[in-house]
Formats: structure tokens, C-alpha cells, sequence
């Protein structure tokens, strides 16, 4: 393609993996600036107002475009393709996914990372002090709860939203991958989406994903074993 | 049309309000059924996993369709058009308007709505006892902190993400006008704004709003005054 583009993200960022994710999946040359969206001098501050990533920045016939976030970044990949890469052409399916995406906007993010990945993530990077094991139990709850929730749908479908795989697949394996990361998803228990999970991770857009790793923290003996 | 459409709603729910507005704005009849998500007898459950409000059933060739939620609601909205009713065909205009629809849905819900809304109409709501001063106190300066990022874009520019009408504008209105309605907006601070809402409030989509009614509430004195 005649554009570049360079996507500012945080690696254990789930809105930011699936940012990755799509633009793999979309077979979008881009290069990959880390940031740290927490630290003063951030970047991002200046690109995006609410200073989050990701944010993903092309350059196409002389002209520049600022993406902030997974709706700007998603809705950009799916106007470059008329619509149908990462939704399928099916109204029900295409509803589905847009559903799923914004259940984990909403939901797992409130749910389940604002208390899981908290205790996992954002204490040990922002030096907050060691988990809470309270907290540590609802968060683990709560992921059981969606994971529940999601196990029959992966049961029932091909990938989660139906026939094709969609912006939902990207969206639940990019939160999934990070906790998974963290040894959090006890996927003996959830044989579907056990088996769902091992599709997306087997496809090329996944590999950058398997080789990122946390400072002081190495991933789940499984993490980046394809055969898990 | 060939398709029925029925919108389950909250009146006073800013989601549900957007899609009263898009649906407007896309001239597609529908007719409305009030829910009470938070009553445990609520149709909502049987239709959304979420529980939330909005949900649009449409029947369209024999087929029915179940659009939970803003991102569905919208999404379809813009495929059914070819993808450029609520957004503009411009790539950046694009791009800013779903940044912003972006921003309302999580920004201004956690740090406006889940503070002032939760005191001004939850609490009466669900009887959870009178609204906290200092909540009240916080949830205000929270709201002029959005305001006062709103104010340049609607000075700058003739529509909130660019110079065409887009979700942007509709989300935006959607969740001040559920503000408005309970006299939170001071609009003689924000005047590019106040002129930005009055252009939208002026539409056709917004009459219905404007004569919903909050039981026990009357409306402040301007929210149904187009010359406010």
C-alpha cells in the first residue's frame, strides 16, 4: 500500500493488541512505537485527548490521519475494505460482533481488568504495592463469570460471532491473551473457547503478541505455546 | 420502508436517546416499548445478555434481527445507508467522529454521567435516599471540564466532528439533553455550544425527546425551549 502507518500502543494494553491484531489480520504494513501512557511525557498526550492508546497514525498520498482508539482504528481498517474484512456480509453476524465489541468496552473491562489486571498489571507499573487477595478473588470471579458466558458461544459457533471470524474474535482474544499472559485462564475448564482461542493464536497476526513481554513478569508456562 | 422496527428505551438512558435520534436522522420508522432495565422483570434480559437498554428488533423480509446496544443500533443505521448517513464520506471526519462517540460512551460516562446522573436520577429512581453534596459538587466540575473541551470544537467547526452531522453530534446531544433536562447545563458559559445545541435541538429527530417527562421532575425551564 502507498500509506505508512505507525501505531502508538502499549503492549499488555488489550485495546491496543487488538489494534495489532486487525491491522495484522488486514495485512497493514505498520511499524510499532511503544509507549507508556501513564509516564508525564507521554506521546500520546498529544495526539489523542484522552491520552490513551491506541493510536494509530497513516500517512496516505500526503496526507495525515490521527486514529484514536479501537472504533476509530476498527472503523478505518473496515472503510479501506467496503465494509466486510473483519464483520461478515450477514446483518445478524455483523450485529453480533459489534455487540461483542462492546461488551468488552464495557463490561470486561469494568468487571473483570479494572479489578484483575489492576491487581496484576497497573500495581506492579505504577508501583501501587503488592495484589489485594480480595481483589484478586472477585477479579478471578468475575472472569469466570464471562468466561462462562462466552464458552457456549464459542460452543455453538464457528468463531464468536458466527461463521466468520470478526472484530469480536480480535477484541475477546486481545483481553483474554493479556490475562492469559498473567497465568489468569484456567482454559482446561472452557474446552470451546479453549479451542477457539487456539485458532486465533495460530494465526500469523497473533505471533507479535506471543514474543511481548512484562518487565519483571514472564509469562504463563503456556502463554506462547501454540499447542497449549 | 418493508421493515418494522421496535426500539426498547429508557427515556432518560443517553444510549437510548442516540438511537431515538439516529433512527430520526435516518428516517426510519419505528415505534418505542419504555423498559425499566433495573426492574428484575425487564423484557431487556431476554433480548441483550447485557441487560441495557437500547435494543431495536427489526423484521425485515421475514426476518427478524435483534440490534442490542449503540454500536449494533448505529452500525446498522450506516450499512443500511452505504456507510456515509451519520458519518461523513472525509476519512479525518470519520476518524473524529467515532473518537468522540468514543469518548462520550466511556469518558463522559465514568467521570459525568456515573456521578451527576447517578445522583440526579438514579438515586430518585432506585430510592437509594437524596443526592451527596460532594458528589453533586464533583459530578458539576467533572461535567464543565467536558464542556470546556466541547466549547473549541463547536467553535471551530460547524458540527461537532467536522462539517457534516455525525453519531458524534447525536451522542453528544443525546447525553446533554438528559443533563439539560435536570438543569445541570449552564449554557451562557458555553456559547459556540448553546449554538451547536440549539442547531441540533432544532432537528426534527429531537421533538420526541423533548417531550418526555421525568416522574416527580418537571424539566428545567429552557429544556424544551428551541430559543433557549
Amino acid at each position: 500500500m502507498s500509506a505508512t502507518a505507525v501505531l502508538f500502543h502499549f503492549a499488555f494494553d488489550p485495546a491496543s493488541r487488538a489494534a495489532r491484531l486487525a491491522l495484522g489480520e488486514a495485512k497493514i504494513e505498520f511499524e510499532e512505537t511503544a509507549v507508556r501512557p501513564w509516564e508525564p511525557d507521554c506521546p500520546l498526550g498529544e495526539m489523542n485527548p484522552s491520552g490513551m492508546p491506541p493510536v494509530l497514525q497513516v500517512t496516505e498520498r500526503g496526507k495525515s490521519l490521527t486514529l484514536c482508539e479501537t472504533a476509530a482504528i476498527f472503523g478505518w481498517i473496515e472503510d479501506r475494505a467496503k465494509g466486510d474484512l473483519l464483520l461478515a456480509s450477514d446483518p445478524a453476524e455483523r450485529a453480533e460482533a459489534r455487540r461483542l465489541v462492546g461488551w468488552f468496552e464495557r463490561r470486561f473491562m469494568d468487571e473483570v481488568n479494572a479489578v484483575l489486571l489492576h491487581e496484576r498489571m497497573e500495581k506492579p507499573l505504577l508501583r501501587l504495592g503488592s495484589p489485594d487477595a480480595r481483589l484478586l478473588r472477585e477479579g478471578r470471579e468475575a472472569l469466570r463469570a464471562h468466561l462462562g458466558e462466552l464458552e457456549p458461544l464459542a460452543s455453538a459457533r464457528e468463531w464468536l460471532a458466527g461463521r466468520r471470524l470478526s472484530q469480536a474474535d480480535l477484541v475477546a482474544a486481545a483481553h483474554l491473551s493479556v490475562l492469559d499472559y498473567f497465568g489468569e485462564v484456567s482454559w482446561a475448564n472452557w474446552p470451546s473457547l479453549k479451542l477457539w482461542y487456539s485458532k486465533v493464536k495460530s494465526r500469523p497476526c497473533f505471533r507479535p503478541l506471543l514474543a511481548d513481554r512484562f518487565a519483571g513478569s514472564p509469562p504463563s508456562a503456556w502463554y506462547d505455546d501454540l499447542d497449549f
